[in-house]
């Protein structure tokens, strides 16, 4: 299987160059816990945020969104309502949409919610290693948001996930993506970069989700908007690394780089490489 | 139409005086992106806050605060009838209650209830300026929690809420506020001030109008109440702007400047001025 | 009534250093504004954080968690429901649980959940003095979430609550806290540190209950889990007040410190001390 082409440096420049022409609006159905983080993850990067997540509003919002964001972290009746009738609109009206099955596996009411949302067709899933495993029906070991798997050992999933999804990723210390080529041959991309401080920040991931809805409002293909959404987290973490000296000073130069990242340095510092994606037997 | 008397710094000075000496309590119903931040502004600044929003306790809180924040942001089934309760509640206590309509316009069911609440007659209303027009009903252009239009655009709105509220904002690059003088007259004033990155960081607006509400508390009257809570918010934030490298920097300094800020500052670095409201045909 | 023995230096080092081999996984169930904050600060401390307060979910995983904790801080119908699904099964499992009785004695209707959580015997209780002393029905004079009382006020409260709970502490500028020893005689313990900016941030005293779920889910006993999480703390914003000019800063630095902070420095800088504890009637 091929694993060409992964997309260029100056794609991710073109990427984040439309970024902050456009400024695309997401429409994040997110967690308690992330919400604020992720709404300024966003206008850090060049983007907006409207958190809507009650069941009047998710449908006719997401048919104007630039893009849709659903995450699974603190769901109750109320906002999974919301993610069902958000997700159907995108599908239904064209709206890029992101799911982000926080907590898949560990926990069996969400799980339910999460296979129920594939029937939407998300155009990008991003996880950690344990939840797309999980979500791709081949067992897992979540532990709370945690990963104890690999994002390397998730990569056979994730391309398992290709069957409802154009693109999917599972992050971690080092982020492994796949997705489909203009021909239809599966891609795979791994993305290195980031900061052992990413971790002890939350919401990282969650808005790396966030961050990948308001890519695929404005990128060319699925599969460059959610490397470029990769890489940008990826290179804005390596900065902010560079001066923090613990997970309060890295959160607030991290809001910082991914401000002050620009298409040169994305494209110059951004390393992503092919990565061999095994055959998946599709049932 | 007068455009006099607008408050003087000495009246900003001494209302920062008094909610320093008094610290009022806020009764905040907020949005769960805006939640922590709008608690840490009004701590820094000088006040305290409980988010109570459930509809068991919202009324009864409302009654002992010393003022009340409503904000649209996430509405759900039941915090809507804990908005209902709080600020009926408020209204009949005689608690002074901002209305803080976030969306209104471009989402039909939180317009319905927007309308709604205005028969408790807010005592202050803060928008951005797609806002205040859409509530005024005189159509509008929003775009998500983002303002398509101009502040400035937004005055002959603010001038019709007058109808159901004491003070007007229309919160922007330069603030647009429309009240009424001790003899009834409406007064218009607008401040300047502020910083590019507010709209970098999220919720900024959303703890504006609770700040609102905390100077409302306290204020010999709304017009200088809300004046005062927005020259606090413009000056922080042109302090922080001298230091911040970016959104994260600059939320970091901002808090620190909301509270660093002394009666002496405020008046010095104030910079309002009076602002001509057209005459408005009020059936 | 003897007040030894206290928690030795070495106890407390030995507790941070499992805390940080172990990285014990906490299931908070917590209120809107605190939720990010608290999981940052278990991130910071050597923790992980998962936020369940759904129903459907919160019993199964306080049955696999190390640690829960339930603050009553902005309840609804759902949540409590979660709240006493979470308690009932953590208390069936053996699982350590920390009840932080946010606005207990203020608020009516989640007084009564507060009580009725007492049913389920947490391990911990952490409040204010003012919530301590009306959570243990001796009155109080509560002020939303402040606290009109002092920690000292609340010794015999909490020591009264000992009925119902292993350790209890009413934290403020001097946290006073109370538990028994392994021969079953009362404790009383008091920890000085601190800074005067904690008041200033919100979410510091809820993330403060979390952390003592964390350290109760590795400490040898609940008297050095609680202990254990009140000085890592109070040493932390020690710290983080060297440096902080306003609330802004301190919150950052002192996420950072409680990263930094290690075993030895936690030793030679907590500041704890013996503290006489009345008699109790117990009915």
């Amino acid at each position: 299987m091929t694993t060409e082409p992964v997309p260029t440096p100056d794609d991710l420049a073109a990427a984040l160059e439309a970024l902050r022409a456009r400024v695309p609006l997401v429409h994040s159905l997110t967690n308690v816990v992330s919400a604020n983080f992720v709404t300024n993850v966003l206008l850090a990067a060049g983007a907006v945020n409207a958190h809507i997540d009650n069941v009047h509003e998710a449908a006719g919002f997401a048919r104007i969104a630039g893009g849709v964001l659903v995450n699974l972290g603190t769901p109750d009746d109320g906002t999974a309502a919301a993610f069902t009738a958000a997700a159907g609109a995108a599908r239904e009206s064209g709206t890029p949409w992101v799911l982000d099955p926080v907590g898949v596996g560990a926990l069996p009411w969400r799980s339910g919610l999460a296979v129920d949302l594939l029937r939407y067709r998300p155009t990008g899933i991003r996880g950690n290693a344990s939840e797309i495993i999980a979500l791709a029906g081949l067992g897992g070991d979540t532990r709370g948001v945690d990963s104890g798997d690999t994002p390397e050992a998730a990569v056979p999933a994730a391309a398992a996930l290709l069957a409802h999804a154009d693109v999917v990723s599972a992050s971690g210390a080092v982020d492994h993506l796949v997705g489909r080529a203009a021909d239809g041959t599966v891609v795979g991309v791994r993305i290195r970069g980031g900061s052992d401080m990413l971790p002890r920040v939350t919401s990282t991931g969650c808005s790396l989700g966030a961050l990948a809805a308001a890519y695929l409002a404005i990128a060319p293909t699925p599969l460059v908007g959610l490397v470029a959404a990769h890489a940008h987290v990826a290179v804005a973490a390596e900065i902010a690394d560079e001066t923090a000296t613990g997970p309060g000073s890295f959160a607030v130069a991290y809001l910082d780089a991914l401000y002050s990242v620009d298409a040169t340095t994305l494209a110059e510092r951004a390393r992503i490489e092919p990565l061999d994606v095994p055959a998946v037997d599709r049932r």
